[in-house]
């Protein structure tokens, strides 16, 4: 009998073998591929449109909470999103083959390095059909075969998708392999996915942090995470106060449930001037204030913040408040404190600014600007695969670039070692 | 009762601590540091030839190998090398901090990204003390913090050398925290070492495969690992047989022990006249030719190659041949047998060496140069943490580079997201 691990084999020998062809796959090809998946997603809109409402019935049924089933749910226009989507990365200069840093060293060799796809990338997500689209565009461009694993409620919608991704690989083509969908929805899959070094070369896991916590514990193979989003603005001693509010209104409010929010406010004593205007406009937004004491002496209104507020992302319309004695202790504060996402500084400081870029110890470090920009899109990536929070590999918002990997070259011509 | 995990967590607490100074640690400052190490080496030379001969005289009673009684022997040139080894790495470029790639985006933001340090990095090798000040002086002239794990035969010179790079330290103003050996020979040590994500950001194993795969199998955080060198040279239909003779012969018999050492011969069935010499050559100098049908009814004296042959690492006057029949079966045969190390073509043909760098998933891929090259060295890094196998983060030989990592820096003027 055929078991789960049987099958996800044989995903990751076919995966593998594509990946071989994919290596060496021109960049026409493999934007052929992409466009000609656009037009086979335009052309079968309809029949998408009916997985995914099969899908919606039975999560709906099945009682799957609202924001989930928004997630779910596509729209023509989504159809539309995801097969301009395509296109876009169709548009993005192919990193693959690229050479770089080629000297000649002194024994006459050409010592160099070249930009190659990493091989194999398993991407595990939760049910929103037009990652499907997306991820299997990037790991295309990128010269990699992918293994999809979307949220088992989205399984006809995915299996909708596969259709036209395999059907523009072929019209290119290119192996139909290279892009495969994992069509049981067993989560032993998940576990067989993570732990076939001989099959799979990373990881990327997209979705909650129980998700990535617990791939990361399994996984047997590198794992590009992205836990949580604590991100800080750090008011210091010389802010430009217009600069501050603007800022820190746009980092807290704009959106309260992305992982590049902020999340906790610190100001410098020499700046806490500015502490009773900034969380007047906070709480005018309805954000609660959560503070030390200092803070509550300075804001009506103010809670008491616990060691655990430091540490929490809200992800809610709560800001945890701080005042700080200077950017020596805002700078130790966010080292403890912070998860490692986004952090900035608001300061006329050039020294100050200088020391917050240097000494924080996170993925993105900004100085007066707000730690929404912290994103692939506004990176000028093109695209993005997730955020990374680790330090290994990639770090921050992962672009195509994260997908390869370089190796080194040498030109000679016949030297040998002495 | 202090237990070992105790003691390995307060080394990991106060190397997180000296890593946050050695992150913002001038280059004046670390490279004072590697100087006042090396003076101290020289001054305490005859402190650490005395510890050393107590762990050899203790070695030899016990029975070690003369290969490891070798590489755990100091003599007094040894200590001298060992010092300008600290003084060579003073001299090299400070990785730390250069900003790279920062463009101005549409919203008015700049973007690019700063090298920063990994944070902690944890070494464990085999007894041989040289490792001791080389890795040290790595990881502080990269802004990490170190714990050092050497082979238990070599403690008593790893406390003496030790004993020189704190003083090193604490000349300079840097933590000793920077720099810690790990006291206790107990193999809980590595257990704890290679477990403690907190405190520890990567591994880096040096020393045979077993203990590798063994620390792979255990660690938790990030491994830095270099596991077998199964080297190829590929001589191509238009390969000069006067490139190709020297090329082979310098990859296999300068040093028969080496990772980038060429286990494995690959002949174009069009250049298949030039094997008889090539092998013949070989066999003046004592290596034994196991090989297909084809290579033993071209070379006298040639055994037979199983399967198993091609996937074997000598390390020995033994070399595996097949003769191909062009690039593209080269190619496929290196992709499924390489340890994906260092792999050579001889060939005076650009579309073949084009295709063989981009096609040959390996860490250093080369034409017409030997697969002996591969090293920091003679890359021109300069020094050398080790080679790594892996795709991920570092590829190949490994340098001061390696050890660090790029965090986005965003600088900007009171910008907001739209």
């Amino acid at each position: 009998m055929n078991t789960v691990k049987d099958y996800m084999e044989g995903l990751g020998k076919a995966a593998r073998a594509a990946s071989r062809d994919m290596a060496k796959a021109s960049t026409a090809a493999k934007n052929n591929a992409l466009l000609a998946m656009a037009q086979a997603i335009r052309a079968n809109a309809e029949q998408l449109l009916a997985a995914n409402a099969a899908d919606v019935a039975e999560a709906k049924a099945n009682g799957l909470e609202p924001a989930m089933l928004d997630r779910l749910t596509l729209t023509a226009k989504g159809v539309e999103t995801m097969a301009q989507g395509l296109e876009q990365v169709a548009a993005l200069a192919d990193p693959v083959g690229e050479i770089t840093d080629l000297k000649r060293q002194p024994t006459g060799i050409q010592v160099g390095k070249m930009r190659v796809p990493l091989g194999v990338v398993g991407i595990i997500y939760e049910a929103r059909p037009n990652v499907t689209a997306d991820a299997a565009a990037l790991c295309l461009k990128s010269g990699n075969a992918a293994i999809l694993r979307g949220g088992k409620e989205a399984l006809r919608s995915n299996q909708a998708i596969a259709v036209c991704v395999r059907a523009g690989l072929k019209a290119a083509g290119l192996p139909e392999a290279a892009v495969q969908v994992i069509e049981t929805t067993d989560r032993a899959a998940v576990g067989a996915l993570v732990a076939m070094p001989q099959y799979v070369d990373v990881i990327v896991p997209r979705g909650g942090k129980g998700l990535i916590e617990r791939i990361s514990q399994e996984a047997r193979v590198p794992v590009i995470k992205h836990l949580d989003g604590n991100c800080h603005v750090y008011i210091d001693d010389s802010a430009d106060p217009v600069k501050a509010l603007k800022v820190l209104m746009n980092a807290k409010t704009q959106r309260l449930g992305t992982c590049n929010t902020a999340e906790s406010l610190l100001v410098s004593r020499k700046a806490a001037a500015q502490l009773p205007a900034l969380a007047q406009a906070l709480q005018a937004k309805g954000v609660e204030i959560r503070g030390c004491a200092e803070t509550q002496a300075l804001v009506a209104g103010a809670k008491s913040a616990t060691e655990e507020d430091y540490y929490t992302e809200y992800l809610a319309a709560i800001i945890s408040c701080k005042v700080v004695a200077d950017a020596s202790e805002a700078i130790a504060h966010i080292n403890k404190y912070s998860s490692a996402h986004t952090d900035a500084i608001i300061t006329e400081s050039h020294a100050n600014a200088m020391r917050f870029l240097r000494e924080v110890d996170s993925s993105s470090v900004m100085v007066n600007a707000s730690t929404r920009f912290a994103d692939g899109f506004e990176y000028g990536l093109g695209a993005e695969i997730g955020i990374s929070t680790d330090k290994f590999h990639a770090r921050g918002p992962v672009g195509l670039e994260g997908l390869t990997s370089q190796k080194w070259i040498v030109l000679g011509n016949g030297e040998v070692r002495g």
